[in-house]
């Protein structure tokens, strides 16, 4: 066979009206109109009308009889205008129409387990046993091209602007901070393992070292964490980092290539700079270190207001070290007491004792918490959270996590609920000053809030020896609509503050060298300072794709409980296999066979 | 601090002279002439002469004076026209330099292990345990550099022709057939294993199913197989998969995809199309199915005269079905019995028992079997191989296999050794028309040349039932210079012929379905007919750079024992890591402590 197609359905038009063309593809939907045979015919170009005719043909129409959707068909004939009343406009082709002289069934097709378009329920777990299915509807396809675009525009950005993209390994070494490592036993070295990467980091830093100066790559992490709706065992990530670039110049730079992605890939204009907000500023206004910017609804302090007044749950809450914050849901003041009692379940889950509220309605102020402010404290609530008829309040009084958590929660919840966010809109900011080390209670040590590789704020850097959870990072996350689609630091590049951050983690001498010497020993042959980022190549992605499940745009994502369904992926292996890495099974007794 | 620096090193001319520039870079060598410092400035853009004169600034000079190799720098100073007689060819900036006003020391350097320059011989286990300091040797530098370019190249020509880029997992299931997996235990599902993939194969040919026509991916791959020169346990691939193209569709694209690669990363003009070589002919011609075509030297076959002479050791090899070869080593005729001998132990690798010659040398015919032919015999030798004075034949007689390897490695080393091969040349070429599959006497059965997915020859399908070894593929590889930089073939995209393929491996039905079955599966949903190749894109890299080990090429590579002795990677991991995955050591005697 020389040849098996001249032109692509989606591509036709009434320029080869009168053109003899060979097409091949797929049957989208098949008609029989009193004996004729309309096809819409797809490829991944589009669809196109193609008509098999006794007229035309008698054996194409006798084929033609036989096909059922899905199946591969390659087929001649020839373009013609369709009449006016014929045409249609949904369809790029939908002014012409092919009549068939000659069919040929590429394959067949069973009749497919689920229907192949966007509008259909199916199960996700049907929907991934049968992805490639699945990767025909157009929803998915356009996911698929679209992250095509994205990671190219990504990689021309950084080509222009001197970036190279150098590959690092993906059978590295464990290291104990992060999140838990997947690991490959070497078959080699027996009783070793590899660990596959969370992320590049001390490569590209070492990159750095070795003077590339400006490097990316865009590249499979993993993490064998149990899964959310936006986490996959494996992610990729676009990863960057610069020497001899400051903060202030890296950050711009970043908003560029941002703004240059976004229009290249879905013709957004996003405005640079953007917004910066100071991670105490975030946690404040937001209760959220992500937080969403399309709307308002910013958490109020109510702390001083509080801690004078006679209801204790308040009072007592200040009392403690903690805080008092409300929300003002705008028009949701008809919410009766069995409404907010219904919240109460959201607002636990983020450790929440509860909900306390105040509503303004139809001239009314109802709410069981009212009765113990004083005409003055009300008036000071309605005049702090601008009250007008029809608002409701809400309180939480607890810790200033909780507080922030559950306020920021419900804040996003009603922000959704009550349609106050355009989802036209993309609103990049960065959050910054972020704390160095937070203490965490369970292992009874400061953890990194980045890594260990960040750089502490200069005039800070005398607090390790004193307070280091007031340590402030040079690091930088980057938010868009209420997630974290990228972070990053500027690094540690000299080996004293390397070694105060690890002791401050409370990694003993011998850890430190045991695990990261290479990098220690490498701060000494001339190291430069250095920064990057590294942003989540899924997420932004579906973020610009609009939509709300990561595995809406990953070709061959695994579901959550990090399995693929298709391939039957995790699998047992031969005990051969097993002898040649010198590991055995050591299952959990009720699995043991 | 605002800005590191105003201007790259290397990027400083004539234009800047009287500007006031700060630099930021490594010190590369510094001098000092009668109290005047003269330092290589280095950054990635290139060297620039910085000087430090008392009369210039006596601080500078006085922190220029402690500055050693490698040590990083900021430094402040005016662009200044060096006289005529100070001039630096040899440098891009050689025509002027900087006096310095001002010097930051950024970060100090020890004294590396071993010099940072090209030609300083170094043990290859310190460079790879100090790679980032190795990185910085400007040939590594050069090769990350082109490394970039060149996936680059692939990436604009694959997205201007309409090729998705779209990502496979990289945690997949272990398949029977191939090389061996390295293994990742799943912690969620104990006792169940992923494996790394070999090839994203599957992936690529079930986006065909899903109807994405063209796909293309830059993509690590893994196998845990015993290490040469020219293999890595990971290594990266331009995999590629098109629907809807025959062969003579699909070849002429690779080799305009091939040639724009070449043309942007070194400026070298391709011719296309590419020399077309069966199998047969390769192996025929060159004794090898990757032949260096830079030069002849080619295999003569003297089976016919062979079997009728009177040397029994020619006869008898014809006669058990084997075959007597011959090359021609011109200007070798003086090579003495001990030179012959000495090329016994390099033919022995590959299997001959021996090896026959006959040199022609100052009008005499030398060497131990000339007198076993007669007068007429000799002459057809000479006509055979175009002998003229100073030639030198060897010949093995032996099965075709062992004649083709070891004349096939003589030749390709006598083309080294005499300086046969323009290293400038580039000969791409295709090798065509493979057998299907080839019968392995260990596993007693046959196993796939190319894999299991591989389309025959149309006009063989019906020799499965009778002769599988005569089934011809549709396959094709990609050679150059000596080395398969690719390959690939048409698919099989029925069901009932992929049956019959794993039926000609020895595949029960069971063991099919239980490692294939989705795929099986897939081919009744409407499959288009499809095919692809894959490039090795670290040996590609490697030759377009003119090197000769992979490791020249990669960033972190792993050493012949497939570690990384700067990360110290495999390594011990703790108890707890291992519990988590329901696998113990299950260490061999003189490993366990």
């Amino acid at each position: 066979m020389a040849y098996y197609r001249t032109h692509q359905c989606g591509k036709l038009s009434k320029t080869e009206i009168g053109q003899e063309v060979t097409l091949c593809g797929w049957v989208q939907r098949r008609r029989d109109l009193g004996g004729v045979i309309f096809i819409d015919f797809r490829d991944r170009s589009g669809l196109v009308q193609i008509v098999m005719n006794p007229e035309y043909n008698q054996e194409a129409h006798r084929i033609g009889d036989r096909v059922r959707n899905e199946y591969v068909l390659k087929v001649k004939g020839n373009i013609v205008e369709r009449s006016a009343e014929t045409v249609n406009p949904k369809i790029s082709t939908g002014e012409i129409e092919v009549h068939i002289s000659d069919v040929e069934i590429l394959n067949e097709a069973k009749n497919p387990p689920f229907q192949i378009e966007d509008q259909v329920e199916v199960d996700e777990n049907i929907r991934l046993k049968y992805r490639y299915l699945d990767l025909r509807r157009p929803a998915m396809q356009q996911s698929i091209i679209l992250r095509h675009k994205v990671s190219k525009a990504f990689r021309d950005f950084l080509d222009e602007n001197d970036f190279l993209e150098i590959e690092t390994p993906m059978l590295t070494k464990s290291t104990p901070e992060g999140a838990r490592d997947y690991l490959v036993p070497s078959r080699v070295h027996p009783g070793e393992f590899f660990a596959l990467p969370q992320s590049p980091q001390l490569f590209k830093q070492l990159l750095m070292v070795s003077g590339y100066e400006r490097y990316f790559q865009i590249v499979r992490c993993f993490r064998d964490e149990d899964l959310r709706a936006d986490r996959q065992p494996e992610f990729t990530q676009v990863d960057i980092e610069t020497s001899f670039l400051t903060m202030e110049e890296l950050l711009p730079l970043m908003e560029k290539m941002v703004a240059q992605v976004c229009e290249q890939s879905i013709g957004l204009k996003v405005e640079a700079p953007f917004q910066r907000l100071t991670y105490r500023e975030a946690i404040d206004r937001y209760g959220s270190d992500k937080p969403d910017l399309r709307f308002g609804m910013e958490l109020t302090d109510v702390s001083d207001i509080a801690a004078a007044c006679g209801f204790k749950v308040f009072s007592g809450a200040v009392e403690r070290g903690g805080q008092v914050k409300g929300i003002n849901v705008k028009g949701c003041g008809h919410f009766s007491r069995k409404d907010v009692d219904d919240l109460m379940g959201f607002a636990a889950r983020y450790g929440a004792k509860g909900l306390a509220w105040i509503a303004y309605q139809d001239g009314e102020i109802r709410g069981p918490i009212a009765r113990f402010f004083t005409k003055e404290e009300m008036a000071q609530f309605k005049e702090r959270f601008a009250v007008s008829e029809g608002d409701l309040l809400l309180f939480v009084a607890d810790t200033a996590k909780v507080v922030a958590d559950t306020l920021g929660a419900l804040r996003t919840k009603f922000g959704k609920e009550l349609g106050l966010i355009d989802s036209s809109v993309f609103k990049f900011a960065w959050v910054v000053d972020f704390p160095l080390v937070e203490y965490d209670e369970d292992q009874k040590r400061y953890v990194a809030l980045h890594h260990p590789f960040t750089m502490p704020v200069e005039e800070d850097l005398e607090l390790f020896d004193t307070d280091p959870g007031q340590i402030r990072a040079q690091a930088y996350d980057l938010v868009l609509n209420g997630f974290e689609v990228g972070g990053g630091s500027m690094r540690i590049y000299k080996r004293d503050i390397q070694e105060k951050m690890f002791k401050a983690l409370g990694f003993s001498q011998e850890e430190a060298t045991d695990k990261f010497g290479f990098l220690l020993d490498a701060f000494e042959y001339g190291t430069p300072p250095h920064g990057g980022i590294a942003l989540g190549l899924d997420r932004f992605v579906m973020l610009l794709a609009g939509r709300s499940n990561l595995r809406e745009v990953i070709a061959f994502p695994k579901t959550a409980s990090a399995a693929d369904p298709m391939t039957d992926a995790p699998g047992e292996v031969d005990e051969k296999q097993l002898d040649e890495l010198s590991i055995s099974l050591q299952l959990p007794e009720e699995v043991t066979k």
